[in-house]
């Protein structure tokens, strides 16, 4: 019964294997090795973007804060949610990959409304130099409460951007989620509908650290590059990233890991709500957002489950605290039964 | 007959083995669980510094940068070669990362004498606010021309640093070849001659990516961690980083590594020398930098030899050209062989 | 009937005069003569601090972010008002300067409530290495929204600062009229209610362009300088800066300019509130936020007065919209009698 | 006899008169004043530029920082002097403004040759993202050895920068004196010889604190707008940088005065040169560098010079320093023969 983050699981035996087979002779360091090429024009084909610019980088905070940074000028500003990754979880990366850069956030929730983005673009837009510049718009799918944007809520944020001319950063470290759940390409969730840069994410959905980083305007590649190596992000024994996305790309794994991960989560919304408990997000991948009392927490924790609750599980008992449930393609679905029925049983 | 460099070779099989061992059901992220703290733990004792910080991260360039962060405010500098791989490898990490800090290039080759560092460090001494503070010296060991430092220099390097009340920083990405050739232990050739943060090389001596940075004030340690996060090099699935540490660690495999490749510098720097070939480095652990007349590197890459020249290939026969010969663990004796047969046949 | 901004009417005789005396022979560069030296120990005095370290700078976000930056690390984040100058104002000077701060801000209106910044402190110290390092509180007297903290208030905010160990900064480019209308000295109103880095402003009051930053920690004074120096912010003909305050210091000219301007802001709201006009701040200093109908706005404009108002002069006549009104020291009553009449005219 | 530097001097009547005359009613704040507006007309019409972006700032460190930030990323590297000021006498501040790019220090003295300058730019064509990319070459003129570019040396320099598609930026610290000395106007001596970006400077010529920044490409003028107030220096009450610009325009006052700095500099060449002392530049305008026995120079101080002297002043008496003399526009005539007089009688 473990929901604590999709990246605390094991790795599929394909990823392994794969690395075993990349791990044969020499090879050239930095990227030049067939395997890293091949690797990209596999992404390339994945998204239909023949010409776009595709780099593998180890984690999705340099995923972000490297797209960001050739996105958004010092003296500019990033508009996201108040609970985006960039803004919560990244410890000011983007602000520093950027050379400091403002996030402005947009009032609201996870989803970002079109009205909302563009109230606060619109309010930016009047103080001149006194404020910054006007920069991307990042967008996160799957969001950080577990809720997965509509192709039209997606549309109408990128519509907003555009109004603006402003380009549109989308952090997919849970990619795969969304698009399984929606059922839609990479290409129909990132350039058609306006999307400039891409994080095609890998570590949270059963890879040890691997992130793609999509850019579909080529001209934008050689500023990546140099960053990305500035950085001290670029990897001399790259095969090894090549091979773990390999892997991940090979008979659609990266969509096969998603499907499980995102049943367990229908799986637990469903138990959830036949229990009566309330769920907070209104559509859902493979995060669960849930209340419960206090002491049912507690119960729930003594029967063997691990996940994140907001807030002390010392106090009164009755007292309803939120809990997040992850699950990674690893979760097997007795694993959410057992929780569901330690759910009942403390209810 | 490869030799082109340390980062293009295999990992040895307890690499593979340790990262499958360590792929086992669930574990914190972010360097919480048993294995991480119990590298780190290994690190410690093998340095003998029961109180050093010690973290993990992906490249060297992430090792040092981070490293010269912590010791170098944004209006400073940090004395190092003018070869040094923090001035000409890393593409500004250092500056990037330490927000502005300068590289001042201490005169003279690989081997920094302590004469012209102090020479140097005296001359920053002289213009106040106009010009940056003193910062931390950097010594590189092994060189990125191939020599190894005796202990004596090294100690001789740290003694001006300390005479200025300077930290010293240790680019230790080829530590083990170092330790290995002077017969010292780690704690030798850090702490116990004055090195306040040392970067424990793994990727180069034959791990997938992992440097381990040995911070032995304690009291550096929140800063290094904020800045990790900060530089995105936090791994989520901090597992598979020490994975690859613990396997480098057991049975002593880093001295093993080392010690193979060293051995390949050694039969390649006598095979050069009886073929009356000139070898620019005096001392050496697993490089060689040796001169060839432009017509015998044709040959011997004609004959299935990979490596480095500084200058083109084309051009007359005769020119004296410098070549780099980089040994990696997995060369074979046979490799080496071959190749100063290919050289002797070009003669 | 000019208020539109303190930053645009002319400076008074005294400092053209101190000027003019400075200007006489040769001295010292870079704060080095003895004008300057003076300067800061009346400065010293002024604040009964004889251990404070004192610098000038021409501008109020030199001073700001300058100060920020000594407090700051580059993973901390500031604590200050949504409406803070360092925030909407400063076009990212304090993230830049920083090396990549965040400002973290306390919900709420212009005056921060010791209980939204407890809070806001501690949601922040709840992710570790995910989320930045907690870093000073930055405090603005007089508000941007023309309040003026009451000492109270003021020291309810530094012992919240105090709880968390965070340093205050306290943004005075209007502390001259803060001071003044508490009536009470810069000791006061700084280090001994906790402060401990002030700006201590003097553009907005009557200089061509200084302001000076007060540190009571002197450990504080060597990065200060570097940091100065390194900002492009240090003088060399530092003299002419050092003329201009010591004009302000003398016969308190100061406290003089201040209180004129205080005088016609309250003027202003004594004027206003007789004719019915809401007026927002609910205490004031010489700022004054109104609400006109648009065509009131428009009329009082037409009869001659200067001032900013939120929202475009286009619209429905009735639409009510908030004016802002500044004077600076050199304002005639009479031009505020003329603009009362104007509004009456108009009502 | 006051040669220690020509940021020490006195500034002339009619910069004092124009902050006067500037100093009445009210203006428009942050340069969209007339006087602001008007100024950077006659800027533009003074070089010849219709077209060009003229920015005013108070520092030189400021103009050139800002300068090179426009025309280097963050992961690029700027060519100049080893003694150029950006190097030696800006704490980082270039640095610290690109967001970390480096400088790359071309061998030689303070004048760089076109074939030093082709090399070291040549070397860093070499390594791909492992060493920076390209940036600006920055000329220093008068260099701050003292010497003056000829009209073909700096051809020569800009054409190795365009043969590398490579920006130019001219140090103009001391423009004045070097267009002067080669009695050229401002055009032929920046975009008409190929220079991108040019500080035209003020202070170093007798104002209190005013440098403008031509940019002759209008492309670069919003990011200097948003960079320049990033790094607070953007002043509020603009008038009163505008004004001394002014007056400097005024009746080409800054030939003028660079006219009297550069006869006095003559004159000094000449006498020391006649009295068999060896001058160090072979070029001049307001700068002498010239050797002299310690004895010598404790003699002249004695008699009431002041000036820099390389190295103590204690010590053996014939043992040969280095002394430099700088002459602001206010220096008399006579005081340079009473300083001559004084090395005659020192010899």
């Amino acid at each position: 019964m473990f929901f604590a983050s999709d990246n605390s699981g094991p790795v599929p035996a394909p990823v392994l294997e794969s690395l075993t087979r990349a791990n044969d002779g020499y090879s050239i360091g930095y990227g030049g090795d067939a395997l890293s090429q091949d690797v990209a024009d596999r992404i390339r084909t994945l998204f239909e973007a023949p010409d776009a610019a595709v780099y593998l980088v180890p984690t999705g905070t340099a995923a972000n804060a490297l797209a960001l940074a050739c996105l958004c000028p010092p003296y500019g500003t990033v508009f996201c949610s108040p609970v985006a990754h960039i803004h919560e979880d990244e410890c000011n990366a983007p602000e520093f990959y950027s050379g400091g850069a403002k996030l402005t956030l947009v009032p609201g929730g996870d989803r970002m409304t079109p009205e909302a983005l563009r109230a606060t673009i619109a309010a930016e837009e009047t103080r001149g130099v006194h404020g910054p510049l006007r920069g991307p718009v990042s967008i996160t799918q799957v969001t950080e409460r577990g809720n997965v944007y509509s192709m039209d809520e997606l549309r109408a944020l990128t519509a907003v951007a555009k109004d603006f001319g402003l380009p549109v950063h989308l952090d997919g470290a849970r990619f795969a989620n969304a698009a399984v759940k929606l059922d839609v390409t990479p290409a129909e969730m990132s350039w058609k509908i306006g999307v400039d840069v891409c994080v095609f994410g890998g570590t949270k959905n059963g890879l040890m650290g691997v992130e793609a980083v999509v850019i579909f305007d080529p001209a934008r590649a050689q500023e990546f590059e140099f960053r990305r190596k500035r950085a001290a992000h670029l990897f001399s024994k790259h095969r090894y990233l090549a091979a773990q996305m390999e892997a991940y790309l090979q008979n659609d794994l990266w969509r096969d890991l998603a499907g499980r991960a995102n049943s367990r989560g229908t799986q637990l919304v469903q138990g959830l709500t036949q229990a009566g408990v309330r769920v907070h997000n209104d559509t859902h991948a493979n995060m669960v957002f849930f209340d419960l009392p206090r002491g049912a927490h507690r119960a729930v924790m003594a029967a063997g489950a691990t996940y994140h609750v907001w807030g002390s599980l010392d106090g009164p008992a009755d007292e309803m605290l939120m809990g997040r449930l992850v699950c990674d393609w690893s979760v097997q679905p007795e694993a959410v039964s057992a929780f569901l029925a330690a759910v009942q049983a403390a209810g």
